[in-house]
C-alpha cells in the first residue's frame, strides 16, 4: 500500500451483506468494512491480516467515494448495518463516509477498543467499546477509553463487549461492567485457534470454545450477573475461521 | 395431573437462570417456565413432553405463589428475565405472577404462536409472536393473531419469531413479515431432529441444521432482506437436545 492521505481510509476488505456473528447485532445482515492497521497487539487477534504491518501490501487506501461504492455495490444499493471493523477503525478517517451513507438510510456502527477517540463517534448509529482483558497482554488505558465514551456523546446505541478466556478476564470483565454501569455488557468465549495471519481458512477447535461457552453460562449464572448477554462468535460456529464470511 | 383450578397454572418444568437460546433475547440469563398443554401440534414440536397430553401427569398445577418461589429460589432473589413459554402459555393465567414479580423487578418474556389472546399480554415486557409456517402442518388463523397484537396494545417490546425449514417457509417467512411490517423478525432455522417426547436427551444432526443456517444466511443476503435477523438455536448448539438447559 502506498501512503494514505488523511482523507484516505486504509481497508484491509470490504465484503458483505453476511450476518453480524457478534454482540449486539447478531443474526443481522450487514456489510464489514475491515480497515488495515491496529495500535493493538493481542495475542489471540483473530484478525492479523489487517493488523499487522507485514501485511499493509494487501491494503487499499481508498477515498470515501470508492468504498462507499464497494459498500452499495454489495448491498445493491438498499439500504444496511455497516459495521467498521479492523484492525482499529478509530484510527481511520470515516466522518464522511457515515455522514454520506446516512443520507441514504444506511446505519454504521463502529468495533473499537476504545483506545483512539474520534468526534465522528458522535454520528455512528452504534459503538460497540470491546477493551481488551488480560489473556490479550495489552493494557486498557481507562482514560482513553473515558474519553471514547465523551466522543460519542451518548449519541449512538453503546455496548461494552468483552472476549474472556479465563477467570482473570472474567474478572476484568466484571470490573469493566461496574466501572459502566448504564452500559448493557456482552461477553464473548475467546477462540484460542484463531486463524494465523496468513491463511483463509484454518482449523478451529469448536469443542474448547463451546466449553468455555459453557463455562461462561454457568459463571454468569452462578454469580447472578443477570445483566449481561453471553454470546459466541456465530460466524465461527457457522464458518470456522474461514474469511470473508 | 389432577384437573388445574382457574387461578392455577399448569407447569411441565421450570429450569434455569441459563441463557435464552432463541430471538430477540439471545444470550440473557433467563429462567424458564414452561407450562403444559398446546393447542397447535406441530410436526416438529421440540418440546413434545410440555405438549401432549399422555405427558400431562408429570405436569403440576400450581398456584402463582408457589411458581414465583420457585423462580425467587432459582434467581436467588435477584430479579431476571422470566420466559414464560411451554406448550402455549397463553392458555395459563399468568396475569397474577407479571404483577407480582414486576413488583420486584422481574421482567417477562412471553413465547407463544399467537392462536389465543389475553388481556395480561399487555403487562408482559417482551412479547415474542411465533407463527407457525407451512411445514408445522398447522394453519395460521391471521384473525386470533391480530387479536394477540391487539390485546398487547404496543405496550410490550413485541417481534415476530419464525421457524424456517425450506423455500415454503421462507415465503411464508415474507408474507407475515409484509403483514406487520412495523415488528422486528427474527428467522431460526428448523431442528429436523427434535428429541422424542420422552427423552431427556437424544443425538441431534447439527451439520443440517448449521447447513440450513447458511442457507438461511444466503437466501435473506440474496434478497436483500437486510431487516431480519437470522438466528440459530444456541441452547442446541451449546447442550445439543438434552433438557433443563
Amino acid at each position: 500500500m502506498t501512503g494514505a492521505r488523511p482523507t484516505e481510509i486504509r481497508v484491509s476488505e470490504i465484503f458483505g451483506p453476511t450476518i453480524q456473528g457478534e454482540g449486539v447485532l447478531i443474526g443481522l445482515p450487514t456489510v464489514f468494512v475491515r480497515t488495515g492497521g491496529c495500535d493493538y497487539r493481542c495475542s489471540w487477534c483473530d484478525s492479523l491480516h489487517a493488523v499487522e504491518s507485514r501485511f499493509r501490501d494487501e491494503w487499499r487506501a481508498m477515498s470515501t467515494e470508492e468504498v462507499w461504492r464497494e459498500v452499495t455495490r454489495l448491498s445493491g444499493g438498499k439500504p444496511l448495518m455497516v459495521s467498521l471493523s479492523g484492525g482499529n477503525p478509530a484510527i481511520q478517517p470515516f466522518g464522511e463516509l457515515i455522514g454520506c451513507g446516512h443520507g441514504q438510510g444506511y446505519r454504521f456502527a463502529l468495533e473499537t477498543q476504545g483506545s483512539v477517540a474520534r468526534d465522528w463517534f458522535a454520528d455512528l448509529d452504534v459503538l460497540v467499546l470491546s477493551p481488551k482483558p488480560p489473556s490479550s497482554g495489552m493494557e486498557t488505558d481507562w482514560e482513553a477509553f473515558d474519553a471514547c465514551l465523551r466522543a460519542s456523546e451518548g449519541k449512538p446505541q453503546t455496548v461494552l463487549k468483552i472476549v474472556v478466556f479465563d477467570e482473570a478476564d472474567y474478572d476484568y470483565a466484571r470490573s469493566a461492567a461496574a466501572r459502566y454501569r448504564h452500559l448493557p455488557v456482552y461477553l464473548q468465549p475467546g477462540n484460542h485457534t484463531p486463524p494465523p495471519a496468513d491463511a483463509h481458512d484454518a482449523p478451529i477447535d469448536i469443542d474448547r470454545i463451546m466449553a468455555r461457552m459453557r463455562w461462561l453460562v454457568d459463571r454468569v449464572a452462578e454469580d447472578r450477573w443477570f445483566e449481561a448477554r453471553v454470546l459466541p462468535q456465530l460466524h465461527v460456529l457457522i464458518w470456522g475461521n474461514r474469511r470473508g464470511v
